[in-house]
């Protein structure tokens, strides 16, 4: 961290004002709260054109502030994508990806062994160097092991857990997922903190909610400005709800955690309204990646118009819904359609901070207060990778896809399906198909669903081809990736009372298939020791470095 | 008419009034203006999630008023619907279909030889007897020959034409569509009235706009209640806009004349608030059937989350944008899950003024003032003809589909699709496939997408089915088909300056593919004596009648 010199221009303002008005300073920095969903979709609000409009506190989040309808996420699977949101970098820079297959997925299930590594500046230990307090609430997914944890990389607070809800597990071959309070494990999903995967009923979003507010009050009693990181999962699967929401959604169990996912909203924005202190908060709703298909429609969401989902680098698995909402400062009823990144996130806070992004490594995050503030457009690339490839980029209102996959023809033909009821012909292909020198390029705008790719002899492709290309080449030739973190995984690195006995092999886990998800019906439970099965699994008898 | 009997429920709440008041009356019922679309889809709005957020007009039109996400039309293709809407019938009981062939949508070709009969009571008709002044301004699409046209059905002014604006024709084998002012023809497109196919350059909107003020202001100005049926078409192919809009959208050509229809409706909206009558005019927004995606993406719009377009059944070839606004009466900013469908104008619009119904014939229409003024909900059956064939009903959330089918095997090997991108196995089928016994059934809140028909061994499947069948048999057995106007066509009826040659032979026109669109790269022009081509044509020799 000493390598990051941060100028704390907000400190420079905060000083210039005392010299001139003669009194002693009051104002503070804004605070700052990121709400992230999990597998939430782009189609998933009523804003955003869901039939059922079941969220009416988003939809007024938005007509208050900023609507971003061109708005990406890092990586279509969750590790990745909370990795670039916190560091404000592509995750094939901070080293959240694999090279175990090509053009492969990866996240952090029980046994990785690696994390987010000490190198990575995270938001929250930036945002101290201008006097925040910071809090995680909900899922952390940038690795188990206690090195990894948020206390260890800037945050103040935690409540929640290192990874995704699945289970239940039996706590012999395979433990439950852990909850923490800081340092200390309170307990474990569906043990002290119980899900009905029968029912759908869990109360972990009302207690989600309940650590927010407490925190917020707490933060604004202290008058010390907060970054609040609400990391809530009801809508990925296993999908659920508190009892008052369940059953009162068109869309089923799926639409009841989103619904309570909307009270929630509401019940933050209100409080601050009460607080006296929406006007000093900047709030951004989005989510970590496209719904995921392969759930739907019991336990996944909406893409919306946008083509697949989770997983795929195609407009439904990384295009975002995402409002922006800081009354008196970002006009109300407004869409932006600059094209946003999870990552610009992390340059926007700490921008609001009066802080510098590090100057001493990449940083791909734009910082969008121009965007907000002025409703200023800046032309930049989106970049989609799956592992370590690039699979697609998005300059201007164009879209080209170097590569194309959906998921693998085993998979495919056992029922798992990354665009169900959707099929473009040579688009959504089942095998990895190279399209380097050629690539595949669509409109955006005339056809955000990528069902009409341009004719490569018209000129139109040849002038986007020739706006992309340079754009691609200095991405990549500038690119030093990082050492990949998800490579490795290890059975003796979960958290067990008892020592884990098949510590010595090594397997990758769910890198391929469902990745951050477990299936609907029956996960391994527990996993074999060389697992088999519906998904592809890339099994590699490594020994741990 | 005279068997019409109207309660003018309207002229007894004034004359009440006025007893009780002791003054002369002065209120009058609201001025009623439908403003139908064309081939627009229900994904072609902002507010209902079109990414490019391209109507603001619109987007502020659904804020002032209540938007209905689950809002029908009654037949994926233009003519039939226009006549539902102003009929307040199913077409199959207005006789706007054809019996050629099973499950065959038709429209009204230039050459068709039937149209509205003279037995059908339409909605300006009606409205007289509350004093009403009506006019059409655009596409008719009720039938071409004289005895067909609007003023023969009620309207007092017409400006607009009977048909599409396919072409240009030659004049000789083929003329192009006449467009009227009243019951004089002013001009041809392509001729008078021009249109760049090329740059797409047309004044058509504009002048329909103007059409539009200028009845507003006249009725306005002699105090007297108006009907205005806007029915415009430049988002049906060949889409166009006038020079300001052009190249002005995200979305390319369609996109402009999204724009300017947008544009245009907010002019009409603020002429009515300058006016100060807008508490006084009813205005609804809706189109004739979903997007034309056989067109897209240059020519076709967006039907959203739903599956496939226009000519089919499925959700997004019927589903439609609806906003109704009328403020003072229908809550600002609302949302009305009413299953709602296009007949329902026919009705309201009654109501509104004063009338009931007529009660000699099934009337398919609801009255929506309660949804729109109380908010009620009402149950009722969403009915889904191709032809005379009821491929698929919705109740609830529930749709059950009795047969499936998109386009014949045929059309599509020839590149003719209907649901481009998308394919539900079993479901978007390619031969007419029957599920009378066993229908496939839907629910729509979970998966709006009709890509998870239920199974039929689970409960939920057989209480739907429980719960549709004896609406269905109660709506067949009372059902009366009207004698099918749309079975003949012949060239002699085309209004040409010369007697046309080949009066003789028959056939039914696009009944089958394109129905009332045109494939964007050459139309048969002139038509071929014997048809055949890219479409299939129900080529049917017969002698007129």
């Amino acid at each position: 961290m000493a390598a990051v010199a941060v100028a704390t221009r907000w400190w420079l303002l905060l000083m210039l004002s005392a010299a001139e008005l003669g009194v002693a300073p009051a104002p503070q920095p804004p605070n700052i709260l990121l709400l992230l969903m999990d597998d939430m979709g782009w189609g998933d609000l009523g804003v955003y054109g869901e039939p059922s409009r079941e969220t009416p506190n988003l939809d007024q989040m938005a007509a208050q502030g900023m609507l971003f309808p061109n708005f990406y996420t890092a990586n279509p699977l969750c590790s990745p994508s909370r990795a670039a949101l916190l560091t404000g970098r592509l995750p094939i820079r901070s080293g959240f990806y694999t090279t175990n297959g090509h053009a492969r997925n990866a996240y952090t299930p029980q046994e990785i062994v690696g994390g987010i590594p000490d190198s990575e500046l995270l938001l929250p230990a930036l945002l101290k160097g201008a006097g925040y307090a910071s809090k995680i609430v909900g899922k952390w997914h940038l690795g188990h092991r206690p090195q990894f944890h948020p206390l260890k990389h800037g945050f103040d607070e935690w409540f929640g857990s290192p990874n995704c809800h699945f289970g239940p597990y039996d706590n012999k071959a395979r433990p439950n997922i852990p909850v923490y309070r800081d340092q200390e494990m309170v307990g474990r999903f569906y043990e002290e903190f119980p899900i009905n995967l029968k029912t759908g009923e869990a109360n972990l979003t009302q207690i989600y909610l309940q650590e927010a507010l407490e925190f917020i009050q707490r933060q604004q009693a202290a008058h010390r400005p907060f970054f609040l990181y609400w990391a809530v999962d009801a809508t990925h699967a296993p999908v659920y709800a508190s009892k008052p929401f369940l059953g009162t959604s068109q869309r089923g169990r799926y639409g009841d955690a989103i619904r309570e996912l909307d009270d929630s909203v509401g019940r933050i924005l209100r409080l601050l309204r009460d607080l006296g202190i929406a006007e000093n908060t900047f709030v951004f709703f989005t989510s970590d990646n496209g719904a995921a298909l392969i759930s739907a429609p019991r336990q996944g969401g909406s893409n919306g118009p946008f083509l697949c989902g989770k997983q795929t680098t195609f407009e439904g698995g990384m295009r975002e819904p995402a409002i922006a909402w800081w009354p008196g400062h970002i006009p109300a009823g407004q869409v932006s359609h600059q094209l946003g990144s999870i990552m610009d996130l992390f340059t926007t806070s700490l921008s609001l901070a009066g802080l510098e992004p590090p100057r001493d490594r990449a940083i791909d995050g734009l910082d969008l207060l121009p965007a907000m503030l002025q409703g200023h457009l800046t032309d930049r690339p989106i970049f989609y990778y799956r592992g370590n490839t690039l699979m697609a980029v998005t300059l201007g209102l164009y879209k080209a896809h170097f590569w194309t996959w959906t998921n693998s023809w085993e998979e495919f033909k056992q029922g798992i399906d990354f665009c169900p009821g959707q099929n473009v012909s040579g688009v959504t292909t089942h095998s990895q198909e190279e399209h380097t020198k050629l690539p595949l390029i669509f409109h955006l705008g005339r056809d955000p669903g990528e069902r009409f790719p341009l004719s490569i002899a018209s000129i139109e492709y040849l002038d986007a081809l020739r706006r992309i290309t340079p754009v691609v080449q200095q991405h990549q030739e500038a690119l030093v990736p990082g050492q990949p973190q998800l490579n490795v995984c290890n059975r003796a690195v979960m958290e067990q009372d008892e020592p884990n006995p098949c510590g010595m092999w090594v397997w990758t886990g769910w890198v391929d298939g469902l990745g951050c998800s477990q299936p609907v019906s029956p996960a391994p439970h527990p996993p074999p020791p060389n697992p088999a099965g519906v998904l592809r699994m890339d099994v590699q008898p490594k020994l741990l470095p």
